[in-house]
């Protein structure tokens, strides 16, 4: 016991993104099973859907995660997932999700939400940040893509204290060349608890299936012939 | 008048980063004076020195800059701005202060104001983001210095819409290679009320005189030989 508890001491800290969404309870399990020691960081920020935070809390405990919920606002418009008064786009065909930008992209969200990563991993000494940015099944958003993950290692090495002091923070987004598919199949090996997992961008009971997010999760599902457990 | 209405519906956006300090006072001047529209954009992120709040609202009335708040928390520790245990230095010579990275270091600080700008700037359609940060005459925060800004570029360029969609928005840092004497040289030309500026890391009702950032600010005050009206 005493053994198992030094070994547990040992353990690298990570700090996990999480939403709630399949990603990121996927990414959670990958950081467990990298030997991580996983600190959650769940954004409350006036999402429409905000089932997805105490989903993120459930996954979170199952995984006997610690975690802290950031709140934060957006004292200003220009999202579907924000703002009321826009609606969430329905039934958008595969090929126009992969083509536009749409009204659900809050602006500078993963910038916003990787900064307080960077501010958390740098105060409890962690040395990894893990997102589950995707840039394959996704909704076109700017910041998932490699291109924006690499611009953010460059500030984390140049404009935190813990990169000047070479106590480097690496970002990890294992899911950011793979398909919604490969995402649960990896997933189900790491046994991650799909059925507590929260996808859709509605504030509904239930899933409402035709938004961006229901339609690229049945995808995944639906390619490797496997039912959701969260439609149980 | 109507002329004058029109011209200035024309100018750009600017988004300006305001502390209440003698520095980011200064960048909003130099924005107007480069022409644009300026958007100000505070931070309530739990500071002892609430009291650079009071006075970053009223420097952008006087300039006649419209302006949010935003409240951001840190849920953990690490910082002597934040953590009431936690002694704020004083009287550090200014080599020392050039040397060291010292404890009113707040992790990823200006990583997260910059990620709020951006948001910000991308819903307003800003075409730049103004910061006071300064590289000379300052505490060794990493998240001040120009490779910092440079990084933080190319989060703008690849991880926002408008980075993307061809709007770029671009980082101004005016005053990143200049000593504090000629910061406030150039702000006394453009008439910035500097004796509403408030630089204190302390609580006070006055300022403390002996903190990182009062003695910066004297050095300058002192080089140009010129009485700090905020201590009338």
């Amino acid at each position: 016991m005493q053994a198992r508890l030094i070994m547990s001491k040992k353990k690298k800290k990570a700090v996990v993104l999480l939403s709630g969404g399949l990603d990121s309870a996927t990414t959670l399990y990958i950081a467990k099973n990298k030997g991580f020691e996983p600190y959650g960081l769940i954004f409350d920020y006036g999402q429409k859907h905000l089932k997805e935070i105490v989903q993120a809390k459930r996954i979170a405990k199952v995984a006997q995660c610690s975690f802290k919920v950031v709140k934060v606002s957006f004292p200003w418009k220009g999202s579907s997932l924000l703002d009321k008064k826009i609606k969430i786009p329905k039934k958008r065909s595969l090929e126009r999700i992969k083509k536009e930008i749409p009204s659900t992209y809050v602006p500078s969200r993963n910038i916003i939400f990787l900064s307080f990563a960077s501010s958390f991993a740098e105060s409890i000494g962690a040395i990894a940040i893990f997102i589950g940015a995707n840039a394959v099944d996704y909704s076109g958003y700017p910041d998932c893509r490699p291109e924006f993950i690499v611009s953010f290692q460059e500030i984390l090495d140049k404009g935190t204290k813990s990169g000047v002091c070479k106590k480097r923070i690496k970002i990890y987004a294992p899911l950011i060349s793979k398909t919604k598919a490969q995402i649960i199949k990896i997933g189900l090996k790491l046994k991650v608890p799909y059925r507590l997992t929260w996808s859709c961008y509605q504030g509904g009971q239930k899933p409402c299936g035709v938004c961006d997010s229901c339609l690229l999760r049945q995808k995944g599902f639906d390619a490797i012939k496997f039912k959701d457990p969260s439609l149980k």
